[in-house]
């Protein structure tokens, strides 16, 4: 038996469910903000997508994972923004030009995020998830830097730097009402951090 | 019985023990360090320190709290440091006006705060542990900067940017031998955070 065979045999046994991961992270982060984060089970999460439990962890290991699985698209759009940096620039203009690809990305999801900000925000178990996934991409942007020629702890206080920036500007995102706003509060933080830390005259 | 011979009975039921928060620390300590984090048991630690283990309790919630038990101490001398700063300065130097008072503090430690450097970084929930105090730190400089006038999305990343700073000179200290060296390097990561923070001209 060549293995095309087992994959097609694979493909049959599992159930084909148009966007299944969608529809369960739709219907968890709904679950999360009417009962409560604590107070929803897999289960439930499941009926209300129209799927079974077994289909749910098929793509998350627990409900938590619902909430931080896009945390390693986020990191390779940005890390990918890094390496491709025009050369010449300051390590935090490296860092930014992640900005673009990720404002892409984040203003069809204004809906979401703010939903999901607010469910981390009410569960202290959840901001630590956050804090340790927001320290992680620091780490990876760090490396990308690295990679580029910047020294290392000048690549770690502009990764710092960076994701510092990013996480005021979409906190201020979610608690406005225009999708496409990110990118210019992405902006607006950068440049008021490079204030704060200038030295006045 | 008025309140002050309740008092002086349970200091007579309460053997006093010189140094007893000193004598643990460093029991604790050395066995992380010679034996592993999580292989030392709080017995342990008491039975090295010539005390009981009720003694500790009296001092510590549990092992994990040897080692972060001086946070609250870190905060308020930095928090003062804040506060007493000179005004007119941009945020980031009003957070480093904390660092001069910090640094008094920590040169005599560094034999402890390298080995718990290092008992740290060889445990994730510990660093984990570590991640979450000083995002605490983080807001509570945060609000001492508010408290002086400074906005608060500005407040936030001067904070951040200061407790990386911190950081970053913190794990150049503990790897060099000089103990009097925590406060240059602070002045020289601060300075670095500012160069590439700054467009390149």
């Amino acid at each position: 038996m060549s293995l095309g065979v087992i994959e097609l045999g694979l493909a049959l046994m599992t159930r084909w469910e148009p966007d299944a991961k969608g529809r369960l992270t739709k219907a968890a982060i709904e679950l999360f903000a009417e009962r409560g984060y604590d107070e929803t089970t897999v289960s439930e999460i499941a009926e209300r997508a129209g799927l079974t439990k077994r289909t749910f962890f098929r793509y998350f290991t627990d409900k938590r994972e619902v909430l931080f699985s896009g945390a390693e698209q986020l990191a390779e759009v940005w890390v990918a923004g890094v390496a491709g940096a025009p050369a010449g620039a300051e390590p935090l203009a490296i860092v930014a030009a992640g900005f673009e690809p990720l404002a892409e990305i984040f203003e069809e999801r204004l809906a979401f995020a703010r939903l999901r900000a607010q469910i981390i925000a009410a569960n202290p178990e959840l901001m630590e998830r956050e804090l340790i996934k927001l320290q992680g991409l620091a780490g990876e942007l760090k490396l990308a830097l690295v990679a580029r020629g910047v020294a290392l702890d000048a690549a770690l206080l502009a990764a710092q730097a960076g994701v510092t920036v990013f996480s005021v500007a979409f906190a201020r995102w979610v608690q406005q009402d225009d999708p496409e706003a990110f990118r210019r509060l992405l902006a607006v933080s950068l440049e008021e951090l490079r204030e704060v830390v200038t030295p006045s005259r």
